[in-house]
């Protein structure tokens, strides 16, 4: 494990992982047919150069594309598989960004989706395995896991259960950090946090709610020891980003509770 | 992405590409019986010296043979991957042409199919993301992505939200320039300009209609915001391949209307 | 495309290919009971020695064992890929030679068998892809391409337009000569011929038939503008290998009749 | 075989490996709800100080974070292999940790999980070979089989047959040492231990059970020829995994019976 | 084809091959039981040491262990690939060891097993490939096959014509020399010799029968042209291997009779 506090991932050990992959993953007319101009990746950009955000989770092209106009303002988690949901099969994620591009590119960090679970769960590992010893022994570069138990035998992926078995994996098989769903309640999200260790746990900030619940959950996640959140939708899908970056701000970094930072 | 402004994709930020690989993808029979002597390359490569034309896409053989005749007179985008219609799997195109060879007979850009939605997605992002860092990272040589969203569960590949999805496909993976199916209307066609941000999008030819059906598609797409065309049967399979790219050059340089072009 | 007129597998532009890897893919028993001293591989390298014969194309133990002791007198022409009918999957047919080593051995050309259809299409693609590259950009050494066209789909694999669309996938994916089965006539032979442009078409000898049936069809081929012949049981299963090569020789490369031949 | 005498795997030729990847193998809540603290590596690491503790089975997570803190005082058998229990395919166990890495952070020697039977068989010899070869010829690093007979078709895998086949694949196909499950009695695992010939043979642990029929099943171990033990669950989920280890290092390195060591 | 005659292969152009894979091929409780010393490898490179073996064939983790002791006495055919009977799938034998590891320990020539008419066979000739050519071009080291044609499809794979189709795929894939089964009769296995041209045949053993019906099958073997003989259970599970060393030795290099070497 690289330690996270020299990196540019955490500030104070905490995280605000901004996430804009959904065009990929979910298709522009799923999610951004309310926000119409955040297609364009600069809208992403602009916001993650806001103070709360520690950094943007983007694809290769993406980030080829934008970064380096804003590699100044924005730390840059190099988001290097993906898949679209058109996709019928076990749950796969290829590898459609190398360690060495992203590296050339500015990346600060790397993340990768492995969902455990799958009939492809080998063969994630093995490409974490790559991706994972390259990251670490050419770049000291921090390996971010997207940790999704996720395939045929798994009824309820959110259980407390299921999502510490996600951080342990994470933690076992060498990433530095992991991203896990929220398993819905505190003290579940305690146990998936002791089952990481010292490895850093954020909470995947998932599908728009309202600000208080939201938030609540995220208080929920720091109360129980995680070190901050991932997010996407829930900041980009809002009308005004910039206030709930801040209130995500000082729930995140500064312990305050949702009631008090909305 | 690397901008197409400097290449030879384009002129004015905008394309006209001629493509003849349906001896491979279709057989001679089914797309040239009306046309035998189009079965010659000597005569798409002639065709393809109209200034209208900004690139030619073309297989490995066809360009090994023909291109060093006309490499003064035809921009070559080369075509890496390819299949026949005998075969009765999920759909998958093999690559048939390595970027470093196709930098080597003097390519200009190269080509590669995807098929989202196949159960060989993962397979050709993964082949995907090899060529384009090739062609990036060695080469700085654009990758246009034939982005035609296939395979099973999927019912209907020209809606709006398919063709939306595969712009955005091609730009978060890396893709330069993606040739799509026109999605019906002018409405759909801006919906997936818009989500490929600031990459270019061209309309897929498909096959031979009428004069002005034909140019009143393109019309609706540069219209859209859309780049241009890709564009084979409905130029080579006319008695007068020549009368079609004037129309062309007019309604895709020009800013004509498919009326005013005939 | 290598230009087959200053290579070692053609004479005046055409070509007679001698054939002899029938014990791998079709076992001793099936093919040499009749004519079991032909099962000694240098009776076949003494008849590839007349002067009808261009080259010889045969498996890498047959090559390594017995082409030193003729290499003065033989053209080789080595068959990379290969396998048995005791196989009852898909058609497949591995690489169990490479190019390198060929070249090693003083092969003239390489040839490698592709089934379009089968289910193994898009491998044997891929396979051939490198064989072509290495054997052009490394050697430049012509390579013929078996274009069979099988597997599950295709009823019958001689009709006119799979042996058309046989010849132009060859030229296409970038070999220098295909081999196909011949289609029935000589107009269907023709319309094979003009799909492969200016790429050679030989005929496949295929299984024993009288002399006049024989000679007849390999006097269409050339007719049809075919540059000639590859030929195994037909030759050696017969009484006497010098007369039909003789008579051959009359048709391929002097424009004899059958007629005139015998 | 690397003769394990002057290895850090054994003392006197004889071994007590501590194992701890049960949060990648059966995730946290299966086998650490009783024994929380032991979630934390440190705990683990401090137990393996115990005198009788030869070595310290964990995964590349583990050690990669864990390990440089308990260099001088630990010796690492570095797992490289594992997979979660939440993949329902037929049994392969993916390489996270390459034999270069392992070697770079200090391993004493590297294991790999075998499963004869399964489906996944070849691939897993195939692994190990790579494996196998590169611990051998570049670090002279001792290899041990976890030797796990599973899948489909077998029935009862701590059948005597079973185990002893176990133990004899390890020797073939190039193991340092093989630790296989308990076959049920002293004489069955005399026959395993005879099966190994000259390679050492020690039992897993398996689950907890008690303090005199575990011990007996070691003591039992030790009189067949056996070389020692590797052990999880019966240390770490102890109240007191000293008392147990002191108890361990009698019957193992002192030829205690169990009652004498209790 | 690398001429036998100057190898340690054989002697005189015979070979008598010891072989013991049995405990990786079938189990040390089904070859072993009745002679549970022979478990002990050095049992059986005492045995050949015998003036009658040519060559000793083990997998790779008994020679490394085993031969540096030998080396000396006793000629070393590396058997690259082998698997447990535990698998239930379609015939395949994973590749245990490199031919660079074979050469390093000093082998004198590999072997490698090939089943024909398995849903594997694409997949073990590539696998031969590699072998044969690695150790052709490299180090000059004879390969020799057991091809064994055997998988779906195939009733009776010691018919006449599939052992003649053993040897001929031997011969034309490359190998030096091919183990077949006996096929039953003096007159088949002279035409599976005739098939394999001039490359040598030996019979494989198979299980124990008396001392005249085994002589009797080397006899007939010998009288048919074969080259000797690889044997295991039939000289080992012997209680005294020496005595039918001592008639083979008489059958296979010096013409005796079954009736004169006993």
């Amino acid at each position: 494990m690289i330690p996270l506090t020299d990196s540019q991932v955490t500030r104070d050990g905490k995280a605000l992982i901004l996430a804009m992959d959904h065009g990929l993953e979910h298709g522009p007319s799923a999610d951004f047919g309310s926000v119409p101009d955040t297609l364009n990746p600069e809208k992403i950009f602009e916001t993650a150069t806001h103070d709360a955000v520690t950094c943007l989770a983007v694809q290769k092209g993406i980030a080829e594309t934008y970064y380096p106009s804003y590699d100044d303002d924005v730390n840059l988690l190099a988001k290097l598989n993906g898949t679209s949901n058109l996709w019928t099969g076990e749950p796969y994620s290829p590898q459609n960004w190398t360690v060495d591009y992203a590296a050339e590119l500015g990346a600060d960090a790397v993340g990768y989706t492995v969902y455990s679970g799958s009939n492809h769960e080998c063969d994630m590992y093995e490409d974490f395995r790559d991706i994972q010893e390259r990251a670490h022994r050419e770049y000291d570069m921090p390996v971010v896991m997207w940790s999704y138990p996720r395939g045929q035998g798994l009824k309820n992926d959110t259980k407390e259960s299921v999502i510490a078995y996600a951080t342990r994996i994470a933690l076992e098989i060498g990433a530095d950090m992991a991203k896990v769903k929220y398993p819905g309640t505190r003290e579940s999200m305690e146990w998936a946090v002791k089952s990481a260790a010292d490895m850093p746990v954020v909470m995947s900030g998932g599908s728009k709610t309202s600000d208080y619940e939201f938030l609540s959950s995220v208080e929920a996640v720091m109360d129980a020891g995680g070190s901050g959140l991932a997010v996407g939708r829930n900041v980009w899908q809002r009308d005004d980003p910039e206030r709930i970056l801040d209130a995500l701000e000082k729930v995140i970094f500064e312990g305050a509770t949702a009631d008090e930072a909305l």
